[in-house]
C-alpha cells in the first residue's frame, strides 16, 4: 500500500479516508468498461490551493492522482486504474458568481449540472448543453469528457459553453485557460485542450460558463415509423434541412418494446423519433416544417399537437435506461457504447448496428442523440456463456470501426476512458496518438494524472 | 543567405522563387506591427506531400518556415521574422468536396473565404463566420488566427465551424485532427489547439468546414445615439437580452465624421450601431424587439424600415477602413488594435479608449464587432514627431491591459503575431505561457515553424 500519510499535512482528517467503503465507491463507475480498482486513499479538497498541494506532493512522490466527481461515467474514466489517490471534487460545489449582463456564471467543479440551471433561472437564463445525467453529473465531470445532451443538436456541446477555466497542473501550478470574452485569438487554446482530456492533463478547479436566454415556449413530439431506415432518414433530413429543433432522439423498436414491458404501457412499438422545439416565437412554423419532413418518410404515428402532457410524450425515451436493465435479467450490457458520425451517415451506422445484431443473433437496443449523428447501444450477452464475452467484443469493435470508417468518432460524448483505448490509434492514426502523447508528456512528465486512461498501454 | 537549393529536389522550378519582388511581397502584411522581413526564398507547394517534404527537409537543416496565404493579417503573423522559407499555400486552392447532406465542405487551405460561399450557395448553404476580409483572406489564414466576422455574434468564430483538419507537423508527419462527426470526446482536441496557433504548431493542408442553411430573409438597420455610452449600452443590452441579431457593429462619432468626409455623404455624425437580422421567418418580431431596446437608450436616428437599400444603410461601416486612411494623411495608425471583453464590460472598454484618446489628445477612431465585445481602434500619430511613437505605444498598452483587466483578451480575432507578444504573459500569466511553450517544444522541438511569433522573445 502506498504511503499517503503526507496528505494529513495538507488536509484535515475529515478530508482523507482509507476506509473500504470510500475506496470501493471511488473504485467503480456506472459502466462495465473498467474492472473495479479502488484507490489507496480518497481525498476531498475544498480549495484550489489544496488541489495544488495534493498534486505537487503526489507528483514528487510518483503517486497517481485520479480526479473523481459524481461517478456517472461509463468508460472507467474516473476509476483509478493504477491505485493511488482518488481526488474527489464534490465538496468544491459553490456557485461563485452569476453575471446576467455577461450571460455567465462562475462555478466550482463539484456543482451539479441541474444546480447551474437553478442558479440562473431567476435571470431567465439556462445552461443549454446539460447531459441526460445533468441532475447527478457535475460540471467538472462534464468538462472532463466534453459531455453533451439532447439539446446539443441545437446548442452544441458542454465545451462550447465553457469560457474560462482555472486548471491545476500535475506539478501544482495553476493556470487560467480561455477568457471571459466571447472570442479570442490570443495564444494557444489551452481551454479546449483541457476540455475532454479526462483529467489526464490537469484538474479544473473553477469554470466560467456561458448561458443562454431561456426560451419562452417549448413543444415536444414524437413520430413512429414503419422501418428503422425511415426513422433515421427522417432524423438526418430534419438536421440537414435546418429545422430549428432542440432535440431529435432515436429509440429503436427493441428499445420501445423494452419500455412497454417495463412500464406496462402501450406506446407504438416501432422505431421512434422524440422531438423538442424551443423558441420565443414562430414555434408553430417550425413544427409544421418538421411535420412535412416527417410525413415524407411515411410515419405510422405522429404526436406533435402540443396538447399531450410533455412527460407522457417523451416517457419511452426517459424510461429507456432502466427498461433495458430490466428486460433481459440474465444478460449484461458488456459494451454500452456511444459513437458519432456525420449526419449524412446516420442511417448507415444505425443500419450497421442492427445488421451486426442480426448476424450474431445478439439483442442490441439502439438509441441516442440522432440529431448529432450520435448512436448509443448496449451489446447484451450472458457473460457466463462460452465465447460470449469475445463475441460481444467482436460486435463492439465492428460498430466502432464502422463509425470511424464513416468519418466519425469512437465516442461522441463519453470519452475514451479505459473502454475505448484500443480505438484511439484507429481513429487518430499513429502520428495523431504520438502528438497527443507528446502533449501529455509536456504537461505531465511524471504521469501523475489519471494514468491508464485515453492512451493504449 | 541560407542555402535553400535542396528545395529544387522537392519542387519544380516554378514553385520556388528568390526574386526580390516575391521575397518583398512575402515580407510584409497589411499591418504596422511587424517590420518588413523578407524570406530567403518563397515556395508554392501544391500538395500535402510537398508541404511535408519541405517541412521535414527544413527542420533537418534548421531553416525557419513561415506559412503565408493572402497576407491580410495585421499583427505580422505571416511575416518571416527570422527569414528562411515563406510557405505560400495559395496554390492549394481546390474545393475538394461538397456534401450538402452532412452540411460540410472539404477545401484546401488556399481557398478564398468568399469562394466557399459561392461553392455551396446552390445547395442553399453558407459559411457563417467569414471575416470582413473574406473576399481576400484564405480559409487557411482564417484557421491560423481563429478569425471571426460581423456574424460571429450569432454564429460564432471560424474555429467553431472547422470540423476536421489535415495538419503537417514540423517533422513532416501528417495528422488528421478533429472528426467529421458533429461532436466527439475522443482523445485530446488537437483541432482546436491548431486553430489559432498562427502556423507555429503545424500547417493546415485540408479542412472540413461545417455549413449552415442560408436564411431566407435578411434585414439591415442602423441607430445613431446622442452619446457613446448610449450606443455601447444598447449594444450590450441587445446581446444580453437574446435578440436574434446577426450583426451588431459600432462606429464612433469620429469614425462617422471620417466617412462623411471621405464619401462626401451626410450620414448622422454620432456613435452608431449597424445591425443585421437573418431568419427564415419571424424577422419582424426580432426587429421590433430590437427597436424597443434601442429606444430605451434615446437614439437620435433609427433606420430599421427594411425599405432603404441595404448597401446604403451600412455604407458608413463599409467605407470606414479607407476613410480612416484618408482623413489624416499625415498621421499613421501605429497600433491598429483589436481587443475583446465580456459583453457586460463593452461600455467600459470603449469609454476607456476614448478617455485615453482625450487624455493624450490623440485621435483614435473606435469601431468593431460590438456584439462580441470586440473593439477595433487606430492610434493615429505622426511618427516623425518627437515622442509620438512612445506615446502611441503607451496608449496601446493602456487599452490592451484594460481589456485584460476587464476579464477579456488581448486580441479577439487578429492573433498575437509579433505585435501583441508582450501581452501574452499579461493575459495568460507565466504558468500559462510556460504551458504554451511546453506544447510548442513538444510539437516543434527544433523551432522550425514561424519563429518569432506568439511568444515574447
Amino acid at each position: 500500500m502506498t504511503d499517503t500519510s503526507f496528505l494529513h499535512s495538507i488536509l484535515s482528517p475529515e478530508q482523507v479516508s482509507t476506509t473500504d467503503a470510500d475506496r470501493d465507491y471511488h473504485g467503480t463507475d456506472w459502466g462495465t468498461a473498467a474492472a473495479a480498482s479502488p484507490p489507496d486513499v480518497v481525498v476531498w479538497p475544498e480549495s484550489t490551493a489544496e488541489v495544488s498541494a495534493v498534486l505537487s506532493a503526489a507528483t514528487e512522490r510518483g503517486i497517481p492522482v485520479t480526479p473523481f466527481a459524481a461517478g456517472t461515467g461509463i468508460e472507467g474514466n474516473a476509476v483509478p486504474a493504477h491505485g493511488g489517490i482518488s481526488l474527489d471534487l464534490t465538496r468544491m460545489d459553490a456557485v461563485l458568481d452569476v453575471r446576467p449582463d455577461d450571460l455567465q456564471i462562475d462555478v466550482e467543479p463539484g456543482v451539479i449540472g441541474a444546480d447551474v440551471d437553478e442558479a440562473v433561472a431567476a435571470h431567465g437564463l439556462f445552461f443549454p448543453p446539460l447531459p441526460t445525467s445533468g441532475d447527478m453529473a457535475t460540471i467538472g465531470g462534464m468538462i472532463a469528457t466534453n459531455a453533451s445532451g439532447k439539446r446539443t443538436v441545437k446548442y452544441g456541446k458542454v465545451g462550447d459553453w465553457v469560457r474560462e477555466i482555472e486548471v491545476v497542473l500535475a506539478d501544482g501550478s495553476v493556470i487560467t485557460a480561455g477568457t471571459r470574452a466571447r472570442k479570442t485569438s490570443s495564444g494557444y487554446d489551452l481551454r479546449d485542450l483541457i476540455v475532454g482530456s479526462e483529467g489526464t492533463l490537469g484538474v479544473v478547479t473553477r469554470a466560467t460558463l456561458e448561458l443562454a436566454g431561456r426560451p419562452e415556449r417549448t413543444r415536444v413530439g414524437r413520430a413512429t415509423f414503419g422501418t428503422l431506415a425511415d426513422a433515421t432518414a427522417a432524423a438526418a433530413d430534419l438536421v440537414s434541412s435546418g429545422v430549428d429543433v432542440s432535440a431529435v432522439e432515436l429509440v429503436d423498436e427493441l428499445s420501445a418494446r423494452m419500455v412497454n414491458d417495463y412500464v406496462g404501457s402501450e406506446f407504438p412499438e416501432g422505431p421512434t423519433l422524440f422531438l423538442e422545439f424551443q423558441a420565443d416565437h414562430g414555434l408553430e412554423r417550425e413544427v409544421e416544417f418538421c411535420r412535412a419532413i416527417l410525413d415524407a418518410h411515411d410515419p405510422v404515428a405522429v404526436l406533435l399537437d402540443g396538447e399531450t402532457d410533455p412527460e407522457e410524450v417523451w416517457k419511452p425515451r426517459h424510461e429507456l435506461a432502466d427498461a433495458v436493465r430490466a428486460y433481459y435479467p440474465d444478460l449484461e450490457s458488456l459494451h454500452a457504447g456511444d459513437v458519432a458520425v456525420p449526419i449524412g451517415s446516420f442511417s448507415s451506422i444505425v443500419a450497421h448496428v442492427h445488421a451486426v445484431a442480426d448476424a450474431h443473433d445478439v439483442p442490441i437496443p439502439t438509441f441516442g442523440h440522432a440529431g448529432d449523428g450520435n448512436v448509443h447501444f448496449d451489446v447484451l450477452v450472458d457473460p457466463d456463456e462460452e465465447g460470449a464475452v469475445a463475441e460481444a467484443h467482436e460486435i463492439y469493435e465492428s460498430i466502432v470501426t464502422e463509425a470511424i470508417d464513416l468519418g466519425g468518432t469512437a465516442t461522441g460524448e463519453h470519452g475514451i476512458g479505459q473502454g475505448k483505448r484500443e480505438f484511439l490509434p484507429v481513429e487518430h492514426g499513429d502520428s495523431g496518438v504520438a502528438t497527443m502523447r507528446a502533449i501529455k508528456e509536456a504537461l505531465d512528465p511524471h504521469g501523475t494524472l489519471n494514468p491508464g486512461k485515453v492512451f493504449p498501454e
